[in-house]
């Protein structure tokens, strides 16, 4: 027994904000018992992932090993954890565990894959605890930005591994419960061993703002507002659609709920107790028979996502509302970086309807949902963990957060995405690098990340398509001119004829020189006329386009 | 002459920050005597603009009119003003006056296509005046962060306009010419009509901070830096850049300038007298062969482009330099809204390599080049313009901006791209509107941006390109079975089959089905085998994807 060890292996997550999923395992070495944290998504952008649908980990590791897999253990319902449950459910074979909250999102998303509401079982807080092999887990309740989020307190023969969860600490979160020092505090009188330590907000040396201090500024601004307002949020943070329906409510004003998420999270909010009170709500159609100034939206697409309802408004119209100079749009939200062109440009079609736009630019409307600085070392102080292993952030965050405990004088290990941490001795120690990465969703199918698929979208895009045709006889003798079609590249360049005319005499020049040797092989001929299509390009219209060859052969 | 009108047309930079180019007139209607102000570019992103070098204002209205034109006046160097100057010089046919460096700048792209010297003639400052017809414009020096910008006072029969030019009210700008609120004060003396104003920093409430206050923090920096220290600034920021230069050679550190821009903006700065005094600079030669602690590297790339110095070092090499553990990488910039992904990779990349990375989050290394709005205001007290035009600026500004004017019972007028504004009366109207737009640079030739060219690419990096390839007989009878190729699109679907044998069953089946009036109508069947390939796609892996239909017909 004594070559049992402890280990941690973060698959995503570590060295990026999104899809979370981190490993535990204990037993001998190849051998552990596993237990999974989290299963979240990451979102595409168009730099890097044009067209995908979703990221996912590369789940690979973990599904070879599904045998050594006992459970998996959702700590909250937000996307970066909890999106990806039903994706891999069946190649991991194992049970999810969740509270109510966030089982019932993760539910959602099962029936969606035709999944029985069993693959999702749900568990009360911490005392209460889960045994999966040699682990013994519980969830103990923590405050964030959406209901029922928990750290985990991870119970193994080799000592007791507390997993943060996305925390931040908030005496007074609306919804949900408060981060309570004491219960957390309790947790080290046996002792902690490790400590792994949601990172975010690592670099803001403010102490950090409850949930409750934005009700009054918020109230504020809606009482003050002429038109109609509307306010857009995260539609899983219900602590501020509670508040700002309430703030709509003590206004004079009926609120409606715009966008499928945003309706959905209230309905498992309402579903699993966690809310029990919140003002009543009136639907779109509603909306268009009383005055304007008697109405306020909360919708969907605080990150400028095009499809949601701010967008759509921002466009013109949303489920028949229109907006009007004189109306307020209030973003209740921060934008993750990346987003801001996406948020700008509503904002500016807002603007140009000549509704006014309030952001969080000053502060008084938005709190993060991250612990600070000051909060991470409050954690650590209350904990006393041996060892502090950041996760949930990119490598600068990681890196600033393992400075942060050796300040502290506490021992902080950098581990990234496919990093196993030994946690069995004294001091924790890398022990294996697991290659990892990112499987993207692209429509129906799971392509992976480096499969040259995407690459292919983004030089299609950056340097445009031209596609070669020809054909040759029985005798490989061309039958006909070659033949070219261009996708994504201007109709004419230099010399003012199309470009595609020119692209073809280039080639049918190129045909008539070549040799027999090049007629008959597939490959020189394609190479040969690549490289002449990329040429005539480049000094046609000064572009090195991309080129596929389709040379057909006429049998005899 | 009772019927001329003095009249103001943005052509770019009115509704978005870049490619500046603004209109005056002043003659009878639909004969105006012209000038243009300033002639920049913007730059393209992969959201909007994939694959595209560069963005220029449509200068179609102008050019039209280029016997109306008498001559083009730039503010100063920054490329939103100058950037496209020898791009358009044939097609405006118009002289170029702008002051010393700015001439400079503006003289390496006339260079670069072939055009004399003289195309760009360097005048002074006010109160030197350039007659360009009915117009009499002077350049008053104002602060920025570049040197010698200037505002122009455009003197018209119908009174003055004042334009701001882009710019801060700095004391002491530490190169080149203060903000002197006396000088800008007389031009109020005889009246001004309009002035036309910088909006980027409207939203900003705090009065302006000079760049003269960076230096001791920036000195404080590189004086405790244990390793290298890199600094990376817009290298049209002379000021900037000298302020860093002369922390390192207070600290005992020789500089090193990387990036050809950073080489260029100090050379023009030195040959037109703007710099004066600057340390001695070593060459990326000389860096290898003294102690990396008695180095500091200014470069560019501060807004994270790839192919900069700054994302070069990240990635590993630039001219033989490498970063290590120990050094400092300083951003003394500030990150423009949609450069955050790449700025972050940067940061990231380092904290990999253990550098330590200093951004301006806390306000100490970076100060802005635009006037915040106490200085708006501040300008407005100056000149007591009878209406103010916001430009330099997205909706959002122009119309906050309209705002303040208002609150400071001044007429203000929105005025976006292609609105033209006769200033003639005693109240300013808006008389007519233009049609507007961009044009990309794209490779070495100008496509419109709604020519769809880019927006086929972005439906490639979005959808992937499927090629169908179909070669029909004499008798328009097929020849062999149908064939696709394609790009951006996974090998395998729900299937497991390849891809394109699916979708060639398909079409296959399709060619049996069709008829002759299909098969003698190119247009009808690529309809038909365009929308096969699509219903196939989605069924197989949940995407439609982007269609080339090339059919091939033998000629008897």
């Amino acid at each position: 027994m004594s070559s049992d060890r402890l280990i941690y292996l973060p698959l995503g997550g570590a060295g990026e904000i999104g899809m979370n999923a981190y490993v535990y395992g204990y037993g001998k070495p190849g051998q552990e018992r596993l237990i999974l944290v989290d299963l979240g998504v990451a979102f595409s952008d168009m730099d890097t992932s044009p067209g995908v649908d979703l990221i996912f980990p590369d789940m690979t590791w973990l599904a070879e090993r599904r045998d050594q897999l006992e459970a998996v253990f959702i700590t909250h319902a937000h996307e970066d954890h909890v999106g990806a449950v039903a994706q891999f459910y069946e190649d991991l074979g194992a049970p999810v565990y969740a509270r109510a909250f966030t089982a019932n999102i993760a539910r959602r998303k099962m029936e969606e894959f035709g999944y029985s509401e069993k693959s999702v079982r749900t568990v009360s807080a911490w005392p209460e605890v889960t045994q999966a092999g040699p682990f013994s887990v519980g969830f103990i309740p923590i405050s964030h930005s959406i209901p029922e989020s928990s750290g985990l307190v991870i119970d193994t023969p080799a000592g007791r591994v507390v997993h943060s969860g996305d925390f931040k600490i908030d005496a007074n979160p609306v919804v949900g419960e408060a981060f309570d020092p004491e219960l957390w505090g309790s947790l080290a009188e046996s002792g902690v061993k490790a400590l792994m330590c949601d990172s975010t907000n690592v670099f803001n040396a403010h102490e950090g703002r409850s949930e409750s201090t934005l009700g009054p500024d918020i109230e504020a601004l809606v009482a003050g507002a002429k038109g109609m307002v509307v306010a857009t949020t995260f539609a899983s943070n219900v602590a501020r659609v509670r508040t700002l329906a309430e703030a709509a409510d003590r206004a004079g004003r009926s609120v409606c709920l715009l966008g499928r998420a945003m309706r959905r999270m209230i309905e498992a909010a309402v579903e699993t107790g966690v809310l029990t009170s919140f003002p009543k709500t009136i639907s779109p159609e509603e909306v268009k028979e009383i005055p304007r100034e008697n109405v306020m939206l909360i919708v969907t697409g605080s990150q400028g996502e095009r499809r949601a309802a701010s967008a759509q408004l921002a466009q013109g119209k949303y489920q028949g509302i229109t907006l009007k100079e004189g109306d307020t749009f209030l973003f209740s939200s921060k934008t993750i970086p990346g987003n801001e062109r996406g948020v700008i440009r509503i904002i500016n079609q807002f603007s140009e309807m000549g509704v006014d736009v309030v952001d969080d630019s000053d502060g008084k409307y938005h709190v993060s949902g991250h612990a600070n600085r000051p909060d991470l070392e409050a954690l650590q102080d209350l904990l006393q963990p041996d060892v502090v292993v950041p996760m949930h952030g990119e490598h600068r965050h990681l890196r600033e957060h393992v400075k942060l405990a050796k300040e502290k004088r506490r021992q902080g290990i950098l581990a990234v995405n496919g990093t196993m941490v030994d946690l069995t001795g004294k001091r924790a120690e890398i022990c294996d690098y697991v290659e990892t990465g990112r499987v993207y969703l692209d429509g129906s199918i799971k392509i992976g990340a480096l499969d040259g698929i995407v690459r292919d979208r983004i030089r299609m895009a950056l340097n445009g398509h031209v596609m070669v045709n020809v054909i040759l006889d029985e005798d490989d003798e061309p039958l006909g001119e070659p033949w070219c079609e261009i996708k994504g590249l201007p109709e004419e360049g230099r010399s003012r004829a199309p470009l595609v005319d020119v692209l073809e005499e280039d080639l049918s020049q190129f045909m008539g020189r070549a040799g027999r040797k090049t007629m008959t092989d597939d490959e020189k001929l394609e190479e040969g006329l690549r490289k002449i299509t990329r040429q005539s390009a480049q000094t046609e219209i000064g572009k090195r386009p991309e080129v596929t060859v389709i040379i057909s052969r006429l049998s005899a």
